[in-house]
């Protein structure tokens, strides 16, 4: 048996159940938000003192100085040579496709002519440099590496700067060698909002950077609230999600273990299969309860299902879009026979795999597309982290002597409109 | 006379004392945030009935109900009628404008196949739901609304929601033409952080929004801050800002009254001028003391010019470029012989404007271009507003029966190296 929770649209109460499965909390708590404000103002004040001090003691490290902190590329490299050639080879392979799914996604500059002969257009410039946050420890992620560097390079940023905590002195080795492949320019042991601090303010060891990207706990999404202003910052991330939409044609173990793949990020993590076929839910059920014991993380599977996860019975199809479009999850699998006759209808996900043959998965690690993507309903108002995340826009103006008087008498009747008389006497200027 | 620092690049301090005169702190204060978590709290706690306690205390108003914040749509219109023609008709002038340079930011989906048959993309969505801040009382700008809504429109957004706060129930019938003319949906008179609060969240009057676009005061900013992550926004507010890059060719009195066309919006507005010509600086210096004198605003451009404003005497163009650049100014105007020569050098600016007869002012007001642009050196890495922070991505992967195996290989080599289980078996499921 599995505890898992089933919901009904037809339920009167469905729409609280649901809300209530959903409350997360994307604002920093104020006791997170105090002790991360006091660790941001220490790094401002001290600089690398602080910055030893706080990673001594978080991190349980034993350091002289702060040169310290840096990694050395020689050992990145060392360590992409030491893996296997296989793991090098998925490596690649999937550093490929991120690199040629990127491509699609720069930013183009555009000019025109108004009718007066004026040009009026847009710049593209990359950032300068950027921060990249990893998550530390032996569960670092190097696909993480990966699909936060590879959209940097491709935008054109001209230095990458990555840091990455070391518990204990303990570094996972492959985080090293994604790095390298991936093309990061310098690598520092540090973490928490203290690492936030340093990329935003920069200490005399640490660049300071334009934008930090990257997921972390608590204290880093705080830390990243902190700073943002001072330096950009992509989305706050919350815990991880997926919504499956399926008819009854699809294998429920396959089913299953597509959940499962969210339920294993952790405790609060969610996952939600939507479907108007009961008896397919029902067998969903069974084959979750069987494959389960399969895993090696089934606790944590078995609490996050318990907790965060449902199995939502709809009317039909639309409903299950509807109902997904009020989650707005991070990721959306359409497991349906026509996949493509739902896409018009869903407003609200992260990433959208079609098809049964198309596990979330596959866009975690190879696929092409950012597994960053927005959390915690953030689906309704932002973006997967992408090239456009590294590059910005100005835009440009350019009034010839006979475009710019009829501008004039317009922008200095709209500021006499509103008091600013220095306004108008700079557009009138040109008349 | 008029007080107004020099400065010079082959001074050894120079650096030094730029960054003291840019010396910023686009964070919020302790005490503010403070004030800010208190406010949004009460506001989500208590809805309706603390979004009319705070504003009756803060805006001076008396009201009977929460209903009576919102404005009927019948005075906007009536609002729209009483204006001059003179003005209607640049409002319209300007709106057409900015509504076409609004249609070139438009993003586009795309999708490809691999060389696997599968297909990747990226999906495009307008927001569904959008508040626009506007700041209020005598000093609440019509332009400001349209510059905030048509993009919006241009989206695509489903509804607009306005707020502006009514200080002793005072209201610009501009602002409310502005509005009426722009497609805004529904207007509150609400400001502060109770009003960013209530958008958030929504109480029973207010529908919760997806994003808050629109600067404000400092509250205003910080709880922006406070609610990033619940909804989205747009980037931090702060004083107004101008760089002119300008050789000796251009007029002195135009170079003055551009500086003060910033310099007129608060005394912590910032207005700078680099000039590679010395004698030029001094013509400018002199033009300024006349042209001051003729101003309604002189005492705040008086303030601001002595605090925040500065002649920077440069070695030569490209030096002007790279003082710019670390600047990152809201807006630049290169007042040059040949302004598309320094274009290349232009790596950081909100807004470009190229020659001499593109004076800042038209982008406040009608040139096309959004006049909300990134301050405080967050041109570094942000964008001006536009109908792109109105839409969102969504990325696309749908695989073939066949195209999916060899990402499962990859896919499950990777997991296995992350040590996620649920992630592997999900992959090679499909193979």
């Amino acid at each position: 048996m599995m505890d898992v929770r089933r919901l009904d649209t037809r339920d009167a109460d469905f729409a609280a159940q649901l809300d209530a499965l959903l409350d997360r909390a994307p604002e920093a708590s104020p006791e997170v938000t105090r002790i991360v404000d006091e660790i941001v103002a220490r790094i401002r004040a001290d600089g690398d003192a602080a910055l030893l001090e706080l990673t001594q003691r978080f991190d349980r490290r034993s350091l002289q100085s702060a040169g310290e902190l840096e990694v050395p590329k020689a050992q990145w490299a060392a360590a992409w040579e030491a893996q296997p050639a296989e793991l090098r080879a998925a490596l690649e392979a999937a550093a490929t496709r991120i690199r040629a799914y990127a491509e699609h996604q720069k930013l183009a500059p555009f000019a025109f002519k108004d009718a007066l002969g004026n040009t009026l257009g847009q710049e593209v410039r990359a950032l300068e440099r950027v921060g990249i946050y990893v998550p530390g420890g032996k569960a670092a992620y190097p696909s993480s590496v990966l699909m936060n560097a590879i959209p940097a390079k491709v935008a054109g940023v001209d230095e990458i700067i990555m840091v990455v905590p070391a518990p204990g002195g303990e570094l996972n080795p492959v985080v090293l060698a994604a790095a390298h492949l991936a093309g990061v320019d310098r690598i520092f042991t540090i973490g928490g909002a203290q690492a936030v601090a340093a990329l935003a303010y920069g200490t005399a060891t640490i660049p300071p950077v334009d934008k930090i990207v990257g997921p972390g706990n608590a204290y880093v999404a705080a830390a990243k609230r902190a700073v943002f202003g001072r330096v950009g910052i992509d989305s706050i991330a919350g815990p991880s999600e997926i919504v499956v939409v399926s008819d009854a044609g699809s294998d429920p173990r396959w089913m299953a273990m597509d959940l499962f793949s969210q339920a294993e990020h952790g405790e609060d993590s969610e996952a939600i299969l939507i479907s108007p076929d009961g008896v397919f839910l029902d067998r969903v059920a069974a084959a979750m309860a069987e494959r389960v014991q399969t895993l090696p993380r089934a606790a944590i599977v078995r609490t996050s299902i318990a907790e965060r996860g449902a199995l939502i019975q709809v009317r039909d199809l639309d409903e299950a879009c509807a109902v997904s479009n009020h989650i707005a999850p991070e990721h959306l699998e359409l497991a349906v026979d026509a996949p493509r006759a739902l896409l018009p209808k869903i407003r609200h996900a992260g990433a959208i795999f079609l098809g049964r043959h198309t596990p979330e998965a596959f866009g975690d690690y190879c696929a092409g597309p950012n597994h960053v993507l927005p959390t915690s309903r953030a689906a309704r108002f932002s973006n997967p982290l992408g090239v456009y995340e590294f590059q910005k826009r100005s835009s440009l103006i350019e009034c010839t002597a006979d475009g710019a008087r009829p501008l004039a008498q317009i922008a200095g009747r709209l500021a006499d409109a509103e008091g600013l008389q220095a306004h108008a006497q700079s557009a009138r200027d040109r008349s």
